[in-house]
């Protein structure tokens, strides 16, 4: 590799917590090494390469970069735009080849889950095949915690320990006002995987303690079932604190949020665009007999800075820092990983995975993870998320009371190629 | 009043994250006083009063109690049992002077809203006229900041922290994923007053901030200014944030989650059970078409105390101190009020309202506080409420990464009465 080649560093996929903070690491690690000429942040991750968006990142201030391991979201910009294989996007992958040729772009970091693993994967390969120099390596980030090959992705941690928090606070909500508003459900993110449900286990240290009830896409979930565990639930404390993931599957592996047959219109209304909470809450106010409401959180379950895991930050932060590492000491195609030690006290190092691996890879929520009724979990998965929600992230708050975070200037830099 | 006389601490409606703070100054100001006797707590507001449940909440450790500042929800127990006039429930007015009887009540302490005022000053009425000697004083509470005679209430500088600092993260997250989730619309609390709605406004510091447009109940909506709104922002910066009351009405008042004409089946599909979140999500996609998304905080936004505002527990607390020793100096019929000192430095104290006044009064968003358009607030409203989100709550973190909050021992007091 030629001295001083140039860099890319890019965001793609939902945002999280403590995205901003790997991105953080590559340019503080790009600008330390010394090795690397321009770094450049690319506007809306993959879009912002096709369209040529580049700005020179490494000249923001560096008060902006280092407020980048405070602000939630993406602050380079992020994207959904999916590339499909190299033959059917051909013309994609040859533009984001044009365009780094054109800046002498020779490193690029890019912050995602699968999708952006793939991408960077097969742009890997058609660099080498056309013989470009080109070093990719790819930072893990996503909140639903699904990754292959990485003990934990980061983003999870914060997300797990604002949801559980959310489920304590109002766990308490319910416990309080019981009289009236007697079942609370709370919906998690987690299309395919239950990470995040799973997580607010760790809210209950006592039986009376919400969530009473858990319910994961990884079990299949049946309404007789259900049912019966809020009716339990509700003889015993006169109250009832569910969590459910957004993507609860029937037995034959339908969303329930989808299913024309025990959830019809016919059966319960018209209660598809609540979600999976708006379905639970109609099922328990028609078979249970006792009012229910839901909590939505939304994004802003995985945009809360404000009560951020310190030690995802940090671990964020440091997967950025290794991607750079690595990519100057001769490693390519490969994503950072997180590797949890065999040890007494939680101690987490970096590793490395092949990127087309992790392209092809899901981590669901193990079995032995989930309680044997499928409705909670077990203190196997307590012990595994417990040490990943520790510590309070260190945020700036304004003389208005309230957050301060980070936007970029994001200086422009000139387009060399005709428009795509 | 005979020295030594028992009293009776209970919490009514909608918790918040404060409400227990209140509780805290109550209790603490009782014991210190040395002029109360037994203090205890009722189970569910008035619900416990009527059915005698009642506990020696002044019997508690004293952590257990201090604690009470650091927890969300209402610890005592709360109700949404409403009593009428003297004469429509006269039985329950009649029960609860028997159950003070029975246990020689003669101060009366209810945290609650303008519901709670009425009935502790029917109570108090009701106790004059019997010669039985009571002395009833109110605590304001309600994260809706509605009641009429006070600057504001305990609760509302927490929950307008909180949900401010939401608008503020979703909105990072708009911004991050604006080329996939162009739209994002946060639900706010306020069935008849916008005030939370109407604190998101601090988030904005600058036009490109999130919410860009804030809808309350005290402006009538009308569907076409609402589209014109979001194509207008949509067109200056490619994404649009709104932040939507829960109880927006039609310009003949009719809440639009229930209006069948502009807002109907046949119009708009079956969208009613997402609220108006949902509505305005369906709205937005099929008038402006961009893709829109919806957060409810729900029951997280008044109990979310991992964020609450310092200032609003101090002065929570303030009150229930207050109102002890305003009862102790012989006030009756009372609630304790905030009242903010005419000086440069915000400075509050506390002053009282009579109950009757209180019961009836409700305090909406004045329209000087929003902007021309009404879709807004101005710097009048910006003034009113930044000082009351400052400071961030002293919570205390277990050591597996989550907030730790209290629960009473509860040690039941003999019944003496036969069942209601």
């Amino acid at each position: 590799m030629k001295d001083k080649a140039n860099a890319i560093v890019a965001q793609s996929g939902g945002p999280t917590a403590v995205i901003n903070s790997s991105a953080c690491g590559v340019i503080q690690a790009a600008l330390k090494s010394g090795k690397i000429g321009t770094i450049y942040g690319a506007t809306n991750g993959i879009l912002g390469v096709l369209h040529e968006e580049l700005f020179d990142i490494g000249a923001e201030i560096p008060e902006t970069i280092e407020a980048l391991k405070r602000t939630p979201a993406a602050a380079i910009g992020s994207c959904r735009y999916k590339l499909k294989s190299l033959e059917k996007s051909k013309a994609d992958y040859e533009r984001i080849l044009d365009v780094f040729k054109a800046h002498e772009i020779h490193y690029f970091f890019y912050i995602g889950g699968n999708d952006s693993m793939d991408t960077a994967d097969k742009l890997n390969k058609l660099a080498a095949g056309t013989g470009y120099e080109l070093v990719c390596i790819g930072v893990p980030k996503t909140v639903d915690n699904d990754l292959a090959y990485t003990d934990h992705c980061p983003g999870y941690g914060s997300v797990a320990k604002y949801v559980a928090t959310c489920a304590m606070e109002a766990g308490k909500d319910t416990e309080a006002l019981y009289t009236t508003d007697t079942c609370t459900i709370l919906e998690a993110m987690g299309r395919n995987a239950g990470w995040i449900a799973a997580a607010t286990g760790l809210a209950a240290r006592c039986s009376e303690d919400a969530p009473h009830l858990i319910y994961l896409p990884e079990i299949p979930f049946t309404l007789e079932k259900f049912v019966s565990d809020v009716k339990d639930v509700y003889k015993r404390l006169g109250r009832v604190f569910i969590v459910a993931g957004e993507g609860l599957k029937n037995k034959d592996g339908t969303y329930i949020t989808a299913d024309t047959g025990a959830f019809s219109k016919d059966s319960f209304g018209h209660i598809q665009l609540g979600g999976v909470a708006g379905i639970l809450k109609t099922v328990i106010e028609k078979e249970v007999g006792i009012k229910a409401r839901f909590n939505l959180l939304g994004t802003n379950q995985r945009s809360a800075m404000h009560f951020a895991s310190l030690t995802d930050i940090n671990e964020a932060y440091m997967c950025g820092e290794m991607a750079v590492k690595n990519a100057l000491a001769g490693e390519n195609g490969k994503m950072v990983t997180l590797v949890r030690e065999k040890a007494k006290e939680y101690h987490c190092t970096t590793g490395l995975a092949e990127l087309s691996d992790v392209a092809n890879g899901e981590k669901k929520v193990p079995r032995e993870y989930i309680n044997q009724a499928g409705n909670g979990i077990t203190e196997v998965m307590r012990n595994y998320v417990r040490p990943l929600v520790k510590g309070e992230a260190p945020i700036t708050i304004g003389n208005d009371g309230l957050p301060v975070f980070m936007r970029f200037e994001r200086k422009s830099v000139e387009k060399k190629l005709p428009q795509y």
